[in-house]
């Protein structure tokens, strides 16, 4: 970003070819199936124009499923174009699931136009398969997956739909560099798909939706192999035991989860745990209260090192139903 | 920026507080009157949805009045919405006008919903003066006024519709970081307006359009006094004696203009010249193709110092009708 500075002086290429090209050969797609974006943020507001356009061309009732406890930012962007959401709830964890979630069933409503959905999920951390995720792409005019925090699963487990893409033109896989690269006030993230849908949301949008200065970061992250390879191994053991740590005290029940963080269900109200948290112990726990289904029951913790993460097991410990 | 750059692992405010504030303070508006946006043309979209929901509500025959020869990006962002554009023709210099372009007249279309016009005027340079412009607020649903150049216009003789804001609320002014502070690469631009219809685009759009980066640079950018009174000292001298060079040379009618730029009829095809230029002096103008109505017969060059203005005059002279 640096070296970049000097160039804020040019226009962006309106095509952005070299990042194109990067993002492209990072997933092994020719650079026509990739659009850059400000923020895969961004690209929802154009994935639900799409979605709109689709409701317009068909028969009622219908709109778009979104997967529930969902994102805030995909209401947001449904809303904006007037698309239907249609909720379609993830069965939550019970203590007789030990944390481990359904795989989605039955399937929803089929004359929905649309479905949105993310992959991790986001707030469980549930990664869905390939397969299951697969027979929905015949169900549907369009589906959006957002996988956001696909690249914290390592490679040998990633359940990405990219691979789908040459054979349904209805997918559109939206990726960000905010959570793995820990870029939040960059703003770039990319939508995969098919070169004539793409092409039709760069004609809504302005030319210059990357600015030079996040494409420049954009082509270093993909290319940093070292830190991804480090990230892939440092952060399963990581989770694995703040899961075991979680689950050792009583009141929580955390569930498996696939990204950096982990949801976990708590006996004790989540914002008097997180009032507790913040006053004697400096730590701020996320909680759930933005996501309705599941209210004060919950919250979310980020994985971090082995030390921050028994910070947070120490803390909590002792904030517990006291 | 390179201080912000420890900042982008947060998300920028999504209500861009100290933004905001910095940017309603240069203009001396509230805060809530100022909405940020990545570059103009990112602005320029919601306005063009704008338009669109006023169509919506209103009678055929309908549309957008837009003063031609336009920026080629205001057609696509009506174009996005289907809003149809309603060309209003600005009269262009002939020999008796001595370069100077009369004030438009007469009104345009008076059943067209929106207005959108720029101010200066790009690619004439022509400075419409407030007392014409506040004429045309009584006449349309919507005015936008693109004022991407007015900070090229020295304070005393700006004509900008900023202080027309509190008794226009169909009103909307359009600002840009990317000229006057040479800041393409960046993405940066704001909408100031009705807060009850900034906060409808803010609705249509995600929650953090601007990257940190171009925030930071944005609030340090208006606060800079020191460069603004240098390009107000500069500018007006140096595109003086340009216009007069070009005046000089035959074959060449130069319009007077306000901005960074002056707009010259040439007898000999710009494509041509350019090409010329281009080979032997390896100089570049920008030629008018892209604006239908200029065609070959105009281009267009920037002011800059005096010794790079006498090289572009010393290469016109050498290259015109030869």
């Amino acid at each position: 970003m640096t070296q970049a500075l000097g160039q804020l002086h040019h226009y962006p290429d309106p095509q952005y070819r070299t990042l194109r090209r990067a993002l492209g050969n990072h997933h092994q797609v020719p650079a026509d199936w990739v659009l850059p974006g400000n923020g895969a943020a961004e690209l929802l507001t154009w994935a639900a124009r799409d979605l709109a356009c689709d409701l317009a061309e068909g028969d009622a009732p219908r709109g778009c499923h979104l997967l529930t406890p969902a994102f805030g930012d995909y209401g947001r962007a449904l809303d904006a174009f007037g698309v239907p959401c249609l909720p379609w709830p993830l069965p939550l964890a019970d203590r007789s699931s030990q944390g481990v979630l359904p795989d989605f069933d039955p399937m929803p409503h089929p004359q929905a136009t649309g479905l949105l959905i993310n992959n991790p999920h986001n707030p469980t951390g549930h990664l869905f398969t390939v397969d299951r995720l697969a027979l929905l792409l015949e169900r549907f005019a369009t589906v959006i997956v957002d996988e956001a925090f696909m690249d914290f699963v390592p490679p040998d487990r990633q359940q990405s739909l990219i691979g789908h893409l040459h054979r349904y033109p209805n997918l559109v896989v939206l990726r960000s560099l905010t959570k793995f690269y820990t870029l939040p006030g960059l703003r770039i993230g990319y939508a995969l798909g098919h070169p004539d849908r793409l092409s039709r949301w760069q004609r809504w949008r302005d030319p210059w939706p990357v600015n030079t200065l996040a494409a420049a970061a954009a082509i270093a992250a993909v290319q940093d192999e070292a830190f991804q390879t480090l990230t892939w191994q440092w952060l399963p053991p990581a989770r694995a035991a703040l899961l075991e740590g979680l689950q050792a005290i009583p009141g929580l029940e955390p569930l498996a989860g696939a990204a950096n963080y982990l949801l976990v269900k708590t006996s004790t109200p989540a914002p008097t745990l997180q009032e507790r948290l913040l006053r004697r112990d400096r730590l701020l726990i996320r909680d759930c209260l933005s996501f309705p289904e599941l209210g004060a029951s919950y919250f979310r913790v980020a994985v971090r090192d082995s030390v921050e993460n028994d910070c947070l097991l120490t803390a909590l410990t002792r904030n517990m139903g006291v």
